[in-house]
């Protein structure tokens, strides 16, 4: 089976690392959100695609949650001595990432093709690809002003009212060609249990992927990442909260309504199960939670099923 | 005596440094060649700036001949094993003043603005000042094809013919404001033991320079970087036989012809000093290798005599 998994950062890394466990990695595309790169020190930085690049290639720093394993950090102490901005912590292996992909984008190449070369280098058998090569940058307006995907995540740790997200340039910009190939010849969609609103929406909102995921909507099927009220990871509980959804697996659900047929969602959500079935998806109950390499084999059984 | 001295990278970081040994270092101000700064990776590096800054400060790399004192290596270790273009060495804590530059740079700052504030963080008490702040680029046209500055002389350790060459964009450019002042009230403008061709010419190039030194040309001491026949460093000589100029001294004193009233030279080249006089330049015979403090010094009091 070949499937297509639509993308934000740790949440589709493990899902998309689970279900490399149950089926050939090499069948996976991962389309995958650019609405949180940045241009910092002058660096293109891409932290979906790395993170989930980094995690499928086993680079990642557990400890941390993100970035390198063996991270060392000699550039971020110097700049943050030079009195330079370092509240977005970029390690020094990690920065080898990011001069590489400024170089080759300098020298004409589009991320897609740089993400190619990158995981063709750690060896990441699974395709991803930015879903789009345009600009977009998912912006806050917040209750202390209007802020980047990165100052309101890193730099004001998600701890701030959030009145809106909007998605800058999406509406002038494109998915590419091999993005809309893959989520039309894929015999399945997926949307990995990452945050709705700042990882799958932007994806959403580039031009072609929405009304494609609404004319295949009962091939696409949807994890929550909302799980007894909260999210295993960052803010999407209290984002959802804040832009009137409902902070659960319903909320989840209305969010997107009219894009999917299926969505899987905790075992401690079952009793939801019949209000998200009358909204006309179907729903799958499991443990979502992948503590161990059996939950991930067993929650990629589900979505596959 | 408030001075200012033309200035490219190790010959004139060295000069300053024994400037200071005599006088009092704010009263000198460098004007600094940028016909050799790149992007590279993204980043805007300024090497000649740097070189300067680095000695000044103290940190310079003595074993290397270039950057900073205890260095690491392990962004380009990453880099290179990325299949990056490592060819052009930056360690780690070089980087962070790279980042630094260039986050302020996009920030809207002028490298006039980032030198100042760089020099302020290491305290260095010279006024650094890049001749400009528009881009200009010296092109080496040579028998491989054309060169920009740092393939020339790194990739090929200037161990190419070249056949000409061209300081793009400075028809256009103009010196900065604190430049032309600098040149025009200081009581002695000092060229340094730098290469004539592609440290000092492109400083020459930007728009109002030369015109300068000419209209002050008694008070403008060039310090020869040719000392029997040799530069110290680099390849001065072999680019003024190619280039069609005499290697020694006397060959610097035609390039400077009409732009200076005094030249320094090299004990070994005493025997120079006649046919140089008779293009009606004066002459001052000591030693010009700073090979100890007391040599700076004395080398020092003879610029400033």
């Amino acid at each position: 089976m070949v499937i297509t998994v639509l993308s934000g950062g740790v949440g589709a890394a493990r899902l998309i690392r689970a279900l490399s466990l149950v089926m050939d990695p090499s069948e996976i595309t991962g389309v995958v959100n650019v609405g949180d790169d940045l241009v910092m020190h002058g660096l293109t930085i891409c932290p979906d695609l790395d993170t989930i690049s980094y995690t499928l290639a086993g680079l990642n720093n557990d400890e941390l949650g993100w970035g390198l394993a063996g991270e060392t950090w000699r550039v971020m102490d110097e700049l943050r001595q030079l009195g330079g901005a370092a509240w977005f912590a970029l390690g020094d292996r990690d920065l080898a990432t990011h001069l590489y992909r400024t170089q080759r984008i300098n020298e004409g190449a589009t991320k897609t093709q740089v993400t190619r070369e990158l995981c063709e280098h750690w060896g990441v058998r699974t395709r991803l690809l930015p879903v789009t090569n345009d600009t977009i940058a998912t912006i806050f307006d917040t209750e202390i002003g209007r802020l980047s995907f990165q100052e309101y995540f890193v730099a004001h740790h998600h701890d701030v009212v959030v009145h809106s997200i909007m998605v800058q340039g999406a509406v002038a910009s494109t998915a590419t060609d091999e993005v809309m190939a893959a989520l039309e010849s894929c015999s399945r969609i997926i949307i990995a249990p990452s945050n709705p609103l700042i990882s799958i929406d932007p994806i959403l909102q580039v031009r072609g992927v929405r009304e494609l995921l609404a004319s295949r909507r009962e091939d696409v099927v949807a994890v929550s990442p909302i799980i007894d009220g909260s999210a295993l990871k960052g803010p999407a509980d209290r984002l959802m909260r804040e832009l009137g959804y409902v902070a659960t697996a319903i909320g989840v659900a209305d969010f997107y309504q009219g894009l999917i047929g299926t969505m899987v969602i905790d075992e401690t959500d079952r009793k939801l199960a019949g209000e998200i079935e009358s909204r006309g998806i179907k729903v799958h109950v499991t443990t979502t939670i992948m503590a161990n390499r059996d939950d991930a084999r067993r929650l990629a059984g589900v979505v596959l099923a």
